[in-house]
């Protein structure tokens, strides 16, 4: 069973890129835009829903408790990034969506974020890049629908 | 600027499946081993260090608070899997350690999680496995001493 080895060993390499990474990114986030990453997993999930997301299926996008969620939402509403709006067809349903303010913060805050990435993980050339995201494409994700986010 | 993109890419995709590799972790540990990934990598702290580990330490090597940590435990103490052994030349200092019955309760949960991750990353050959993590060593990480940790 040397292939369990192999797997064992590469796991524990992405976990530790992945630690590393998102410990920088925090700590990024935290000084320099005074936000964490759940914030911006919020903001950029919003972003790639401009019509709007109701809070479950944020909650479940994100992979992030509803109760977690919704407190995230209300903090960004009080600072006028994020409004609810209601759902025409559903009297109790509102969606969150961007305000323009959140648009425009999230587009400088995503700036910042690519950046970093690019300067954190400057040992991969771009080719090494494309030829590692191609390669990890054979892992098997069966829940493909779901977005990515730093928290848990 | 197209070298940007391609880190992003990776990062999105390193992220993506670290994610869920980590979520399928987790349930498995919860519904067959009774236990979390933060439990785990505490008896996995200790298994490599035999002789012991002061809390801040621990909570150093896995990037979690000492609250965290003091929680954990406190409670893998109380089901016998660890024990606070005094430091000889410090008398204020306790050093955490496994009992036998924690050693013998890792070693369990170690077999099951790399038959999981196995499992798991069954797309990946053992030389596609090998490569990759290879390349990955590419990654240049300042932070060498530290230990993975699932928890954050």
């Amino acid at each position: 069973m040397s292939g369990a080895k192999d797997r064992l060993r590469l796991w524990l390499r992405l976990l530790k890129i992945t630690r590393a990474v998102e410990g920088d990114l925090r700590n990024r986030f935290r000084l320099e835009h005074d936000t964490t990453l759940p914030r911006f997993d919020v903001l950029a999930a919003l972003s790639r829903h401009p019509e709007g997301l109701k809070m479950s299926r944020l909650s479940s996008l994100l992979r992030v408790s509803n109760g977690n969620v919704t407190g995230i939402a209300d903090r960004l509403a009080d600072e006028g990034l994020v409004e609810r709006v209601p759902v025409p067809d559903d009297r109790r349903a509102m969606l969150l969506r961007l305000t323009a303010a959140g648009a425009a913060e999230f587009a400088r805050q995503a700036a910042a974020h690519e950046a970093w990435i690019n300067e954190l993980l400057a040992g991969f050339s771009p080719q090494d890049a494309r030829a590692l995201a191609q390669t990890l494409n054979r892992f098997a994700d069966t829940r493909d629908e779901k977005e990515f986010s730093h928290a848990q």
